[in-house]
Parts: structure tokens; C-alpha cells; sequence
């Protein structure tokens, strides 16, 4: 696996795939590697025949309050299990690489982008747009695989893409979960070892309200009670727990695709996670 | 020369072209063609060896106080027009085909974006970048090309492709005027005959300070004087008359390339203009 810098080194790679009739998959990653990436990877091995995964810590999507200087990396790490996994190109840019010091363009989706995880952390969905944007317009792939771990950013993207006509299909990917059903994410590494006893609640809670949703249990009720008890589990703070629709996010009605998302704060780690109903 | 309606049918043409090893290159207009569109068109195919023109009366681009209804709008003329002119390909896409009931993306430039036009007409250049995104990732073409005349525009939608690592040159061409100096711009049709005749001066006040300027005048000064000639002249409003960088719309610093920059009303019409300094 080779590893490149450059916009220009990526796109000469891209070039020379097309022109032997490769199809090309893209898996955006902020590095720290858990088999939640690695699952994107298969995914994208499967699809096509050539793969590119990125590893980028984009500071536009971080909060001034936020992780951004302390947030894992570990390349080296990052790049064995790339290469063990069988990705044919690691693009790994600098900050300057991806933003000149005249860089001045903003990406914002309305609506999708401003609910959730948008109020809750501004300016998020739009750096993580405007790098997608950026990632898909500098590898030209075909498709690009995101997980549904972070569910309202694979629908922001898609939304982005299509409105941007952005030729790029994108494609989401099953949540993976420890054994106890945490779901898997580079910022478990915060948790301490009595949070992290905890923190299955979270999945058990949105699963139990999925399961009662499908008996016929009422939305409202369930996520009243569903905060009650994640609460009691030692949650510090519940930013959002909602039964929405799958596509739109406005409240879900019978007869759709429904989706139970969850953001809650445990200790210094605030976790997200989501499952369909 | 064909026209296309849909993004798909734009696809497929320019896929084919690909296969034949053709270059390509993208003027997008408003329609009402003028000369001065017809100098993009000339620039593109001496440029390229494949030609696509777009009409697309872009609504994300007029306030709600703008002539978005009344813009002028003839098809069929402006179609013979560019097939006389040796044009391969036009896409008129409808409304419906551009931005669907579900759109919600903007693209909006921090800074370049926010002075001058972008202040005196809120959300332009934000519709302007919009559309000219999709444009181009739509076409996909080698080159787009965009008249000087909307100066301030041309480097917007310059900045917008190089940060979002859009893949097509950005060309300016340099404004077509009447003989008598005026711009040529498709609102021109606003123009009483009155204001017609005094439209002109415009462009000799910005280019009497150029002159000056190159003489050893002062900015301010030179700025001052001819904000007063222009509503000596009979305009009604300035809405800004500066001398500026050519590159970032700074004010102008002795030793890099300037623009004179103006904006103002004359009668119900609002005219722009700007020369090299």
C-alpha cells in the first residue's frame, strides 16, 4: 500500500487506475482504526476493485471547546491494519495540504444539518461537509463508504452530494459493536473502566424503545422513559434521544423507515448511537 | 447542436466525448446572451475541442426584492445564437432538475463572499457558488468560463472551485463593452433611453482613475472625486466606487494589481463595472 500526501499524488494514482478501468471505492477516516473502519474497508474491497482510504483530522469539524488536540492518532498503527486489510492507497494529507491560508468556503446543509448533533455541536455538519466535499471532489471515486455509527452524518453527506451533484454514490454501513453492544468509536478511549461498564446502556436503551416501537409502545413514552433510565445508569446528560424518520429526521410516522438516535454524555465522553425501527 | 434538459443527458454527453479523447469546456450564462457572452463561448472553443453552454435563470441568486420574475429570458434566440457560434452542446435545465423539493445545500465564501455585492445583494454569491458548484460537477468540463465584468464574481466562484478541489480551470474573460464604453450586460434592457445615455459614464469615471492612479493619484481622493461625478452625471446611488487588490478585494496596496471596483443606480437599474488599475 502506498501512502500519499498530495492532492496532486492522489489524483495521479486515481488517473492511472481509471485508465486501466478500475472502479474506485473512498473510505474517509480521522484515523484511530477500529474494526467500525475496518467494516467501510470491506465494504468498499468488495464494491470495487481499487480502494483509497483517507486519514484526516479535520479540524473544521471540531468545536472550539472540542477534542481536536487531543483526539487519538496513531498512523503508523492506522497504516498496517490498512495495508494488512488489503487498501491499495493511503491518502493522508496535511492541514495546510487541505486548507491554504486563503481557504474561505463553507458547505451548510439547512434543516438535516441543523438538528441533533448540528444544535448540538455548531459548525460541525458544516466542516464535515465541506471536507467531504473536498475528499470526493479531490478522488473522484465511484462510491464512498460511511458508517450509519454516525447516522445523521451519512444522511447530511448523501444530501450533499446529491444537491452538489457530486458523482460519487454514497454508501452507509452497518454500526459494529463490542460484545455488549457498545457501539465501536475511536473516543471509547476516553471512557474510564466504570464508564465503560456503563456505556452498553446506551445501545440497550435506543434497542428496547426499537423493539416496543415495532409492539406498538407510543414514541413519546418510550423516549421519556428511555431517558429515565439512562439517566439512572449514571448519564450525566441526555442532549437528544428521538424517534425520527429515517430519511428526514422530522418526527417518524407509521408506515416509514424509523430510526431511534441517541446522544448522551457519560463523564468527559459523549456517545451517539442509533438503531433503525 | 443538441440541448439537453437533464443532468443525466449532460452526463452521457460528455462521457462520450471523454471516450473520443475530447476536451472540454462549460460557459454558464442566464441567457440573454449578449456579445459579451458570445466572447466566453469564442474563449471556450478556441480553448477546447467541445463546447457546453448552460441557461439557467438561477433563482438561489436573486433576492427576494430582484427581478427574478421579469429577468429577461428568449430561448430560442439565444439557442441560434450559440449554434451559429459553433457551440456542441446546451443544457437549459428547468428549476425542478436543478434544485429538487428536498435540496438544502449552500456553499458560502467567507470574507470574498460577504463584501461589496455580497453586501449590498445578501445570499448572491452564496446562490451564485451554489449553482456553479453543481455546474461544474455536473459538466465536469476542463475549463469554465466567466465574464470580468462581474469581477468580484469571477473571483468567488474561483476560490469556491479551488477549496472545494473542483477539477476545472476557472477562466476570466475580459468585459465586451458598447462603443461608447458601457458594459454590456443582459439588464442594459432596463435602461430608459436617458439612462442609456448616461450609463457610459461609469466606466469612464473607473477608467479616468485607473489612468490616475498609474499617474501617482490617491486612491481615496481619486475614489471621492468620481463618486461625485457619477451622481453629478445623474446616478442615484453609489452603492460603492473603490480601489481595491485584484486578487483578494483588500484595499489596494502599491506594487500589486489593482481593480477599480463600482457599483450604482440609475434609474430601476443597478449596474456594475470594474477595470484593471
Amino acid at each position: 500500500m502506498e501512502t500519499v500526501r498530495t492532492v496532486a499524488d492522489l489524483r495521479a494514482a486515481v488517473k492511472g487506475w481509471r485508465q486501466e478501468g478500475h472502479s474506485i471505492g473512498l473510505v474517509p477516516t480521522m484515523g484511530a482504526l477500529h474494526p467500525g473502519h475496518m467494516a467501510l474497508v470491506k465494504a468498499s474491497l468488495e464494491a470495487t476493485t481499487r480502494t483509497i482510504a483517507t486519514i484526516f483530522v479535520n479540524p473544521k469539524q471540531f468545536g472550539p471547546a472540542e477534542d481536536l488536540d487531543s483526539y487519538p492518532r496513531h498512523e503508523a498503527a492506522d497504516s498496517e491494519l490498512l495495508a494488512a486489510a488489503g487498501v491499495d492507497l493511503l491518502f493522508a494529507p496535511s492541514v495546510p495540504e487541505m486548507y491554504g491560508d486563503d481557504f474561505a468556503t463553507g458547505v451548510h446543509i439547512d434543516g438535516l444539518g441543523d438538528i441533533f448533533e448540528g444544535s448540538a455541536r455548531p459548525g460541525f455538519f458544516d466542516g464535515v461537509a465541506t471536507v467531504v466535499a473536498k475528499l470526493l471532489c479531490q478522488a473522484a471515486a465511484d462510491s464512498a463508504f460511511f458508517g450509519e455509527k454516525d447516522y445523521q452524518q451519512l444522511l447530511v453527506i448523501r444530501r450533499m452530494a446529491q444537491d452538489l451533484n457530486i458523482p460519487t454514490a454514497i454508501e452507509g454501513v452497518p454500526t459494529v459493536r463490542e460484545a455488549d453492544g457498545l457501539a465501536m468509536s475511536s473516543r471509547n478511549a476516553y471512557l474510564t473502566a466504570a464508564e465503560r461498564a456503563t456505556a452498553p446502556m446506551l445501545f440497550k436503551v435506543i434497542a428496547d424503545i426499537a423493539t416496543r416501537l415495532a409492539a406498538g409502545g407510543g414514541a413519546a413514552d418510550l423516549s421519556q422513559e428511555g431517558l429515565g433510565r439512562l439517566i439512572d445508569a449514571g448519564f450525566t446528560c441526555v442532549d437528544y434521544l428521538a424517534v425520527v424518520d429515517g430519511e428526514t429526521l422530522a418526527p417518524a410516522t407509521r408506515g416509514r423507515p424509523a430510526r431511534v438516535l441517541v446522544a448522551a454524555r457519560l463523564g468527559q465522553a459523549r456517545l451517539i448511537d442509533n438503531v433503525a425501527a
